[in-house]
């Protein structure tokens, strides 16, 4: 199975970060990369850098055609733009992949307006860092992760497959498959609901000196707080129904432990911390 | 200075994970350390470990007596319930200190009826495991970590030199003096708002799925969730006005940005994205 796979040439859309780690892996893996990208400066630090065999900053049809998966590193918006623009140009029987955060918002508005010949195979890589840019890659980064796929009637098992082949191949851990819906839901609540818990903490206080009294908790609690403003502010709105309604969930948890505070009702106070430690085991690395 | 302090004789009153800590590495130094600990397993296990030179499970004064420096691993409640008890038994012009999380609840109360020739110096190591009891020691969380004391008009500079220099000892990185009043303020939003946060998200959902499909930053987030129900709710009544601003000053920004998201101000989730992004470089680790 690897050697047949290795013999596709991928095409990755955008060197950011993500792009620029999913291009490290897989060029060390073996496979022929080519990118996408912007800034020619990302695409020469890439090359220099080994990630890339080659690279564009120009969308040519001729450099388009040659590749057998493309996989997007683009805001979900810029994504659906560009396929809208430039699907023309995909080599026949193509595969398509992306790794953005929200399903719903974009699955259904691509796979509606693919070519027949082509496939669409959403994915989203649990990991990251709190840097971009694609001298910050660090394909490191997807070792033992969680990869979740989210395919539609729309799919083959062999795209399915295709894809799980190649985030074992990158290193992650566990690799998950997901209704769109089901993604959104889980995602508005283990990764967007955080991060606007860590953004809502953080503008809290002015805190320069903080950080000299401080334990790890806070170091650990508010690390996401670092945050690039238009990427998520863009997956907020995107999953924004969901996102909404984990808020609710949690302020509403929040609330109650405020209230019994108040009142000095321990036993709702030991109750929910009893209840949170024994779920907390769940997420412990094995 | 390191060989005059280390003639002194320590005493742990508690060997809980943090006493167990203070034990372990203070013998490391030097010190001749001994342990008051209700159960005599406890003891028995910081024996064989080579955490205290001796211990006994019964408080008796010719035992107590020995020491010049007494420092409580106990729990608020507990410790200020032993100095009323025992502090008959002290010797004449020990020093006291302590490891608790909360200070106005103890300070007054324990100042107010602390023997003249006695001293209390209040401290809080900011360091600790989201595990308990003695088999869980392990003084290398220190390292590095913050450590607060806590004095007041009834402190010398002899006794808070004391503490300082014990802290730098055990490898504590950053030592600071606050007033028992900032302390609590601190605390109630750097670690105890952190620690109901936690308990609050973690008690949204059964979770027991989630793990598969989670990035780091939720396991991060709930790291503290992990949480002793008895020891923090106390700390949590003994801090309640605080703690209860400080939930509600967390509040007020979360439905900021919930609203924000709801209306699709865009505009307001990302200055809130930027002030946290900015204000998180403070603590980076240096």
């Amino acid at each position: 199975m690897q050697i047949l796979i290795k013999d596709k040439k991928i095409l990755i859309i955008g060197l950011g970060m993500m792009g620029g780690s999913f291009a490290q892996g897989l060029s060390r893996i073996g496979f022929e990369v080519g990118a996408l990208a912007r800034r020619q400066e990302s695409i020469d630090y890439a090359l220099s850098h080994g990630f890339i065999a080659h690279g564009e900053a120009q969308v040519r049809e001729e450099y388009v055609r040659q590749f057998d998966l493309v996989i997007s590193g683009l805001y979900p918006g810029a994504f659906v733009e560009w396929i809208e623009k430039y699907q023309g140009f995909l080599k026949e029987g193509a595969v398509i992949s992306d790794m953005t955060g929200v399903k719903r918002a974009i699955v259904g508005k691509i796979q509606g307006m693919l070519r027949e010949d082509l496939e669409f195979i959403p994915a989203h890589p649990m990991a990251g860092r709190e840097v971009s840019g694609v001298e910050n890659s660090d394909c490191g980064v997807f070792r033992g992760a969680n990869f979740i796929i989210t395919p539609t009637e729309r799919n083959t098992p062999e795209a399915i497959d295709l894809m799980h082949d190649i985030a074992v191949l990158l290193g992650f851990g566990h690799i998950a498959t997901l209704t769109p819906e089901a993604h959104d839901e889980m995602i508005g609540f283990l990764s967007q609901l955080t991060h606007c818990i860590a953004v809502a903490l953080m503008t809290c206080k002015e805190s320069s000196h903080l950080a000299e009294y401080t334990g790890d908790s806070f170091r650990d609690l508010t690390r996401i707080a670092r945050i690039n403003e238009n990427m998520w502010t863009e997956l907020f709105l995107d999953n924004k129904d969901e996102l909404l309604s984990q808020m609710d969930l949690f302020l509403g948890k929040f609330t109650q432990l405020r209230d019994a505070l108040a009142r000095e009702d321990t036993g709702t106070m030991k109750e929910m911390m009893k209840l949170s430690t024994h779920r907390r085991s769940y997420f412990d690395k094995k």
